[in-house]
């Protein structure tokens, strides 16, 4: 049916894409089918009890001010809190250097909305995170890209791309969405002084840095940027660091941070009265209950050690299944590994077949901004519980033995 | 401090002004402050004790998918209601027609996002909601306006404004945010038939509605537009049409709707998968859990009760206060009226000085989009206590009597 609005999009609506998450979210819902695809936390260990005490908490001694409207920068008890988590890890940030998103999905879009003019260079990895694109490409952003590989993005080809005039950088160094590689500290110390040399600031997107497994913290490049520049007292800035409470609490409550100067957050606080006036205030005050008292990191423990043990079935599963030419990451954390199929294969039709055969993942062309990928495959360890990985990776390996690549 | 970010904001963060409203609420938080400047719901009769029921109810019955991500379109259940309270209304919508949001600024944000390209005209009432205009500068808006009067948008006047050819029309019917006057049916069917003769399509944004002291409703312009040209069984959509939970139950919660044609909602989708993937499914789900079983019909009418002593507290204080050449609109329904001082009166200075007399207002200037109003001033009615209004506007008077305007 014709209405008036139909000649009427913006430019930009025209380039808008509609989502392969958001579709291949669709094939998750389908019964039977054992995806690998989404990004989901594993439900079974949501701290729901925590939620409901929390919550009638809330409400008696809250109620008035939990349902009422509240600042768009946040709740500040809940400021309060995570930039004493920051602090912990040696970065001088005040209440006033955090604001509060509806996950980290808004920070990106409210940082392009900020500081992206059409036709402006971003520096990614390459792959990167399908949802930076997503909110970027709304403000028509061009794409410079770096490629990675199992040590993360290269920095020894990151100099060229430095040179072309980025606006920003754009990395996830820790347990990287799409491929789970994480950036050692050297290639960290490298990025900041090319950054610093060449004039680009970073953003820095971690929701998965608690999320570690094995080994030992590495320092975020937040940290080493302003260990560079800082003068002790206060956090310098060059670097606008993005985290989450989706992955160590829930992500239906769509609570996520920015840290970055004063004045970014003030900039970020007149974009976001705009766009949604503030963050539920009854979420915010709920997750600060949740979250206090030291439970958090009693929370985390446990989500690490159910996805350590996913991660390993995967792996083992993978190594004791897949043929020939196939090749896979071994993360260290978060929730996502990265297969690569022999050059000749193509995952998106790949996944036709495997969904025939009941089970799915995200093919990697998505997170390629300039193309590329075609024979890649993200696959997701942390909601499929250990007896459907085993089953879903040997019907992935079938269909990869059947199909002609 | 400088950072390499300073010299990077796009062009459009420049002209990002900072919110009057926001400043404004900073005053609402001093104390002995009696404030009629911010737009909040009374207190004291949020449902505390239904939610509280609710969120124990969807965490022991619901709590995974709560706590999981969930669609972009929103909640299923929802949505469902949603179309069932719209079609009471005689509009054939589903589902589908449906779209959640973090309250109506949110969907205010993604339509300017789909269809606002840089100096694009939209057509406002003037004055109109400041919200609007905020969302809609980021994308470079400009404004055709169309003054008011005590029956809302002057129709007789449209005409020239719809030849200035823009792309389209939002109006604001019901106790209008600021001015809070109803515009009459004749109006109504007016205004649909000219914006049909000029072929621009309209915003109806109607936070309100439900919030009528007295009289009878009144068609909205979507239903008068369906009238025009629906075909009896689905809706048309030539008005795109927004309302929230913000008002009927908690503003916290950040709980709107837009309702318009499928493809539209699609390409609000994609937009809304970008700015924030979804809105809280554990907020959504509750306020489904809160509203179903006929709660709200009951609610609405606590409401309004509560919200007509205290309009007519003011306007009785009002009458007996104000000195010679004061006017006001006297609202059947909302949380607002309208002050309108002599032509000298600058209500921005009033402030000051009545700030020191310990009472507040928004400044009407910030609702016109093209300048004016700068002696009128936006008072709120549903916020302050019976006793705190007849006080606050006291001292309103005293301080406009003692002025020099």
């Amino acid at each position: 049916m014709q209405t008036l609005w139909d000649d009427r999009y913006a430019l930009r609506t025209i380039s808008m894409k509609g989502s392969a998450i958001r579709e291949l979210l669709k094939v998750t819902q389908m019964p039977d089918v054992i995806s690998f695809a989404g990004g989901m936390p594993a439900p079974e260990i949501f701290p729901v009890e925590e939620f409901k005490e929390a919550c009638i908490r809330v409400l008696d001694e809250h109620g008035s001010e939990a349902l009422q409207y509240g600042t768009t920068d946040g709740y500040l008890p809940l400021r309060e809190m995570i930039s004493r988590h920051t602090n912990q890890y040696g970065i001088k940030v005040t209440a006033d250097n955090i604001m509060i998103t509806n996950g980290s999905q808004q920070a990106l879009d409210l940082l392009g909305k900020i500081f992206i003019n059409p036709g402006d260079r971003v520096l990614v990895e390459s792959p990167t995170y399908l949802g930076a694109l997503q909110a970027w490409n709304t403000y028509n952003a061009q794409y410079v890209t770096v490629p990675s590989d199992d040590d993360g993005i290269q920095v020894d080809k990151l100099e060229m791309a430095l040179r072309a005039g980025p606006k920003f950088m754009y990395v996830l160094p820790n347990f990287q969405n799409p491929t789970g590689v994480t950036l050692p500290l050297e290639r960290r110390e490298r990025l900041v002084e090319l950054a610093d040399r060449y004039g680009v600031p970073i953003i820095e997107d971690d929701p998965y840095g608690q999320l570690r497994f094995e080994g030992k913290h590495i320092p975020t490049v937040e940290y080493l940027d302003d260990q560079l520049h800082g003068n002790g007292t206060s956090y310098h800035g060059n670097v606008i660091y993005l985290s989450t409470f989706s992955k160590i609490l829930a992500p239906g409550i769509r609570l996520a941070w920015v840290v970055a100067t004063p004045e970014i957050i003030q900039k970020l606080v007149t974009a976001k009265q705009g766009a949604d006036l503030h963050t539920s205030t009854f979420n915010q005050i709920v997750v600060y209950e949740v979250s206090r008292k030291g439970f958090l990191d009693e929370h985390i423990k446990r989500i690490n050690s159910v996805y350590k043990e996913r991660r390993d079935i995967m792996l083992e599963e993978l190594e004791k299944n897949m043929p020939e030419g196939v090749k896979w990451t071994k993360p260290l954390g978060g929730l996502f590994l990265w297969v690569s199929l022999p050059e000749i294969c193509n995952s998106k039709e790949l996944l036709i077949k495997a969904v025939e055969k009941k089970v799915a993942f995200v093919p990697g062309e998505s997170f390629y901004p300039n193309g590329g990928g075609l024979n890649t495959m993200r696959l997701n360890f942390s909601n499929a519980q250990p007896d459907m990985i085993r089953i879903g990776i040997r019907r992935l390996a079938e269909t990869i033995k059947e199909s002609i690549c």
